[in-house]
């Protein structure tokens, strides 16, 4: 069993995950972070053009540019790892930096709060 | 080491907590993040049914309804694992989907930055 | 490669991301999260206190007392963890209660969504 968090575009989720159920995965969940690359820029700036200002835009210039981003958990069985992570790419990919980044990382162990079942059956 | 990050709905955090403190459990911390089942929903759709407002609910209709989630992550000492996890899910069990999923993840390591003590002493 | 996840004080963002960057580590995301250590305090109270209102601070008491908290996540190759380690502590160390806690954990694999790069030339 793997957790795959992919650290995505704001505008790209509802097509990861659509693409995601369209290949049977159906369970995860989906958080805000601020990504960055390089270049040290202030949170406040940040949130500003996260929110649209233009001034707050213009201030990130354009090195250093940074990309509002969610990020999504998904946890698999060992064999859908793959084609989760292909299906990310290939929503994602735009050539541009900023496409994101996929993280693979070991589970011990998942239950099911509402059965008590764990392993596999337990995200099924 | 293992780091259980627990899912659960919104207004079961306090009782989880409370219930984890008095099994010894004190130092975690909480986080938002959107759940989701079987069934495509967007996300400004599931953001109105946080927020309560009744179209957005409407939506959602009772296939696939949404339910908004905290995330519990938990870092305790291996032998602590099945006590957190049974305390987490006697709380949280109603019986109906939507009572969450916990996973259990192994930890290579902790500091304690006041400290540098690391390894179990700095998450006792 | 290791992900490190660094709770650390709202006001020691940027701080922290500018030692870790003139340490040569730039790529990395950061999200909210409510740190806790003995003692409950309902999330009404913790949010009122991150927002300043003084009716909430003064209710949060000297005695488990909370500090609101940022997450790093930083994904590193495993020769740099003890550097980021040692660069998130020395930045952090108050010496009081709240300074924060850094867990080291084992990643499987990442990719750049951009160019299919994986394992450490992802992440560089």
């Amino acid at each position: 069993m793997k957790e795959i968090m992919a650290v995505i575009r704001m505008n790209m989720v509802n097509q990861t995950k659509k693409a995601l159920s369209d290949n049977g995965v159906d369970a995860f969940f989906a958080r805000e972070a601020t990504g960055r690359g390089k270049g040290l820029v202030s949170r406040d700036i940040l949130e500003g053009a996260e929110k649209g200002y233009e001034e707050a835009v213009a201030l990130l210039g354009d090195k250093g540019r940074l990309y509002p981003k969610r990020v999504l958990t998904i946890v698999v069985p060992d064999e859908k790892v793959d084609t989760v992570v292909k299906t990310i790419m290939k929503v994602n990919i735009t050539g541009k930096p900023g496409d994101g980044k996929i993280f693979v990382m070991p589970v011990a162990d998942s239950v099911r709060v509402r059965t008590g079942e764990s392993g596999n059956a337990s995200i099924e």
